[in-house]
């Protein structure tokens, strides 16, 4: 499965796309970040990211996005600008059809180092490895994203599973949106 | 002038539009909310967020956009949503290139009311008897919606005097985008 990792930000929106399967290697497709700049208006930064994230899924197609999951109890400033890039992201996939699953902070680097309170370096050093690449994709947010994409793709075989005994445990009932939701988010 | 208000929510977005200038009768062109299920993925909800603000858009063409400003010290579930409702209302604006300018709930307060700390039952009252409207509009948030446009168009004359002190106090430089900015946010 193809898979865009967003680490959302209003300054900085890192953006990864990774191609693999649980149990396989993995390939990188490609990595950046979208940027805004601080001193213009949230709406004029809002439309840049959302421009940048429109480019990302025309060019590469991704079958799901992964973004983080962001919480309240974080730094008060950066919150907000986190809230409202991560809106951005959830809505140009929701836009197009394609699904998108939220992984907080601690799932990711539990998924990719076996920790879930990993810093920032050990997280690069083992998308780095992950990924085979020659060094760790910079800034962090890049390398966050690209994260994301692989914890989303490791978490997948674990959460279709849940979603199919959910589903089994409520025979009477079609798949419901609700369902399917416990599963992606 | 002529403001389109949003009090953004996930579940309820207000929105109402006013048509006035400070110091003369004011006039509602409409009050309305956009509604999403709250048993849908967010990404979905924050789509019909942007169909239903775009459907409010065209049909009124406002020259500004007033949105409610989030702040991280509310309640920590809620907040997240509002954000991201807020987001998309000032992404749809943006994108169109109409001004967007946030206040808060305070500021919307006093100006309605003379109390920054008015409940929302004071807060209908005063929207209807500013309006001249039969009853208070329903529910709370068009009414929060209607009076964030009022709100708007009373203070704008001073922001605008604001904005241009501003401006005469750096001669060298041409006015940026973010001198304008710190009047219309």
């Amino acid at each position: 499965m193809r898979v865009l990792g967003v680490d959302p930000g209003l300054t900085r929106c890192g953006v990864g796309v990774v191609e693999g399967v649980a149990g396989r290697p993995l390939a990188m497709l490609g990595v950046g970040v979208v940027r805004t700049p601080a001193d213009a208006e949230t709406g004029q930064r809002l439309v840049a990211i959302e421009q940048g994230i429109d480019a990302w899924l025309d060019e590469h197609r991704p079958e799901l996005v992964a973004v983080e999951r962001v919480f309240a109890q974080h730094n008060v400033r950066t919150v907000m600008g986190t809230a409202q890039a991560s809106a951005v992201a959830m809505l140009c996939a929701s836009r197009r059809g394609i699904p998108v699953a939220l992984h907080t902070p601690s799932e990711v680097k539990a998924a990719i180092t076996g920790s879930g309170r990993a810093d920032k370096t050990q997280v690069g050093a083992m998308v780095t490895r992950l990924l085979r690449l020659d060094a760790p994709p910079k800034p962090a947010d890049a390398a966050d994203a690209l994260a994301l994409a692989i914890c989303h793709i490791w978490r997948a075989p674990a959460l279709n599973r849940l979603q199919q005994a959910q589903a089994a445990a409520r025979p009477s009932r079609i798949p419901t949106t609700a369902s399917v939701r416990k599963v992606t988010r």
